[in-house]
């Protein structure tokens, strides 16, 4: 069994990946902690994990618990990342980071969308984990920088149609909806029920950080820089993000053809649900689960292409791809701990 | 005081047209029919009515309420209007219709989109009821074709651009989302609670039946044929819709620039409110309401322009713009009955 | 046109309180104040209210804004409502008070539920802002304790049956259900939406603070002390109120003569609207408006009573309420102002 | 690997046992069967079960399917359950039915709240399946009646009160309240969602079938013959029950003394979570789940106690409860493919 520990768990990161972990099978949780919450009872905060659980919130004391882990998720805040992650690893453990701290291999980039980095000679190290992208890497990483649930949504929506020169990149809108989860646990107006419930709004226009994120993938796939517009949008639901990715299309592909695309891209992922014709993803039925369902529609009276993904902002989004990483860095089977169906209605 | 029937008043914009001429103060309303529900008190249907519509639903009988009422709403499916209109008409009577039976002027239109047109004589006739950009014809109009709720938030956003020939109309993306009661009030299981609850899907892609009514609408306004992608989506709300609206710019018009555009264009309008810059709509801050929010932003690294605008489906995208038409037919303010506050939270 | 100030109006049922009179047609607004956004346009914290109130908050001067308004209400928590309320009345002007400060009458009540008053020398003179049993005490004050939303709801529920000494008093039980909004405005991660969406909870058993209250009210009735078992529960919904109230039948009363008694009782009331036998309340069909619905079934297996009533706990259960006692106070019609149709869907 | 089957899998029901097999690890599914849907692919009417259940929907034939099945789950409505599970004991299978038709012991009750039953002749061999007071009966059990879903969050309440004869039994009153899942996937306009959100109401009244169910366990428990008011109420949620009870006390015991009592009573059960004193259950810390939790609190003001319990309703409501059956009766771990972590948020 392997020792795992997860570094800031008081947020619904946190709480995710602790709940997949419980009945992952092949580690066990040998920290759990929370600069807030130390000393109390995680079932004080989850009362969902009473029970499943049974431990305290420690203080976060990144050499010792270097010691104690085969392998940390720090589910922090960025910035907060990049103070406690060279400790970690200096202290010998490994590390999947689900913060921002690491997903962007240019630190000019980084400091034009967040702020000055601290840990930048990390950056050429951390491997963006996206297994399906990335598989290789990941397994002998150090440290894996875990994708932004949008960026997941949106990298695996273009896959196939980029790495085949299927769509002009330089007409590539991402119009993504995310359930509130992805606002995080913090106190604010804005998060309340009642100013949530019965609304829909879009926000952080037209430049939201997980655009060079988006577009560093993108521009990877294309093999020439990418620059979209990305506009994210918060649906009155839990859990849950759906993006709607609208490209010209260069040749003259019609629906089968990219539908047959798409499924051979992903014939071999255990994650990624290529839906049949005619139907379209909704983020209902990935509940819970780590898939991320496809559905697409050519439009031929403007010869664009319209991809739909869902994912679960929290499993596939963060906590469930950050196993998958964990998996594949600890040469467990990629699925262990993943194959829950998702949870409908 | 004017009389005014209710023609199917069995469904949400029934209920919803009911609701607002309640509390118009310049009407009475003097039948509500209904086919389904005939000899029932209006009441049984909807307990909300209780103590405000003491009356039964009638079954219809048009040459009858032609003669009863100075103007009728028709609140049926389309195919249905198409079959009483002719003869509310013909009693005497005006007609705002709120299906989509008279929106599109061109019968082959209607025809490629629906199926045959039964009445299409008076397709001519028909003045298409969006206030803000045909004031003009609506008030000696015999008969209103109601916009649809989607179509009314797009046109809404486009009208200063397309009128002031800012954007290439080629690269239209409207990407729209919409409360359940859009839906209607049909025993489907797709509009179950449980279906639709903690949901959010892309639906009817990529040939909704709105979009041709949009790109009418647009094609006018900017004075040459337009083709767009539309793309509705299912919010778990009751009420709203909220369209991001994408276009390249043609000029180098700034994000200032075009604020001010859309603030003139509207200046004398009562329902459309341009945000503040920095501001974006909600539907939760129109809701019961007969207001449209408008917020954009220019992404200079695309040299696009992104509006996004909120309706209350039911109110600026059905009952209260089919009341604001009736309005200005019977020579009433404008503004009567419709200025309740939008109800937050 | 009388002059209107709502002190504390950064809240839930401040921006009701708003909405409500901005449509009100008897009043003006004359002034708006928040310690919090003094300075900041309404519109600012609160979009639905663009173009409805275009004013600022205000930062608040009792005596000054005592000399602006014929009536104030203040709409602050209880302890802080306690006290700017003598120096409003010291102004001159009449005082509607949303808080708990001057609802029971008795100081050492107060003082065991809450903590010590400091202004109870106007305990004996606040009336108990509830029409339907204290009417004609609320046309001649100076000051109103506007009753709490769940006392309100169980009030009217149990008002015929201890009036006409139909139920044990001692076997009375509330099992009430409220909407959000009643957790108010401030940022707790207990009203996040993910905490409240999808979950259902009691909480602040056995004692939570408007049981003094309704007991006050309810020995009133009975003309003698009763004591009650009193269940708030959360409901995911931004509005409303339904209460579930149980009592043992004295007598042999059937369902048909009690339903008969509270329609008598309440016959002339325009905000009660009791429901023919058969049918119950559902908050959804009282949303937005000023009505108490009610319906009621009688067990004879077990000889109880069940009496089901809904509000809406921002209109009857607070600002709703507080302008129907405002029209006692100033002379107007007791309904202007709130007889709008409730929002459904 | 055990075979098991699922007939009538095409509900709410269906799809959760499905999602609960699946992962279970010591079964394999062997059939599952749908009137309406058979010949279709399960996923198709459940997108969620994509690469979980890759099969179709069979017509049943109960003697066929009770020669393929080890064990049968009949998720279907009462009156048709009936019908089948005959046939399906007489070839040979094991039965876990979720319908109400075999959970009444006595004919007469079963026909005056239902109708005539015709297979009474099964009456006296079912066993109610609530491990937690029945399991040894369970294990050797050819037919289990799978309790309600109010039933069980009731019984489980109530059960170390009237097992230690702590609470009157004349003065039970138990307010509960269900996700909308409880009423099933059929096309109703009243489960809507427009109908359903931010809606909330008891239905049912004052005779809700479930009544005479749980006067059945409460009466066993109790050793008299127990009548209780039941009153339910629907939650705009999915999932989830809460049931607030009611019961005057006998004797002085105290909060203290009770919560221990509960802790003892339940100390060996793996689902049954007693919180610690001053917590209180919400449907949303058990949502996808086997867990009841449980909290209660001693009112010394009115010596009543009040018991708070919450469950998913489709987990230890039904399908979970239904494999924790299956688990007894097969000889495997009671809680194989049961321990699951709670789906929070």
């Amino acid at each position: 069994m392997f020792k795992i520990a997860v570094v800031g768990a008081s947020g619904y990161t946190g709480v995710e990946l602790l709940r997949l972990l419980v009945g992952h099978g092949g580690i066990e949780i040998c920290g759990v902690t929370s600069r807030q919450f130390a000393g109390q009872p995680v079932s004080e905060q989850f009362p969902s994990l009473r029970g499943c659980v049974d431990r305290c919130f420690e203080q976060l004391d990144p050499a010792e618990i270097a010691q104690r882990a085969d392998l940390v998720f720090t589910a922090v805040p960025h910035q907060t990342a990049m103070q406690m992650v060279p400790e970690l690893l200096d202290g010998g453990t490994r590390v999947v980071d689900l913060s921002a701290d690491f997903r962007l291999a240019d630190e000019a980039t980084y400091a034009a969308w967040y702020q000055e980095h601290t840990a930048a000679h990390l950056l050429a190290e951390a491997v963006y984990g996206l297994p399906e992208l990335y598989r290789a890497k990941i397994a002998g990483a150090r440290l894996i920088a875990n994708p932004g649930c949008y960026p997941t949504s949106a990298a695996l929506a273009f896959a196939p149609l980029l790495a085949n020169s299927q769509v002009d990149p330089a007409t590539i809108i991402i119009d993504s909806k995310s359930g509130t989860s992805g606002a995080g646990r913090g106190a604010k107006v804005g998060s309340l029920y009642c100013e949530v419930n019965e609304g829909f709004k879009a926000y952080g226009l037209p430049k939201h950080r997980h655009t060079p994120e988006i577009e560093q993938t993108l521009s990877d796939l294309a093999g020439q820089p990418v620059t979209i517009n990305f506009t994210p949008h918060l649906i009155p639901a839990n859990r849950g993000i759906l993006s709607t990715c609208y490209a010209a299309l260069v040749g003259q592909a019609g629906q089968a053809e990219l539908h047959g695309l798409f499924s051979s891209y992903y014939a071999a992922e255990p994650f990624v649900r290529i839906l049949p014709e005619g139907q379209l993803p909704n983020i209902a039925q990935v509940r819970g689960s780590n898939f991320c369902d496809i559905g697409l529609v050519v439009d031929a009276r403007t010869n664009r292409v319209i991809v739909v993904s869902a994912i679960d902002n929290l499993v596939k989004g963060a906590a469930g791809q950050a196993i998958q990483n964990m998996n594949l860095m600890l040469g467990l089977p990629e699925t262990q701990g993943l194959r829950q169906a998702p949870v409908f209605p």
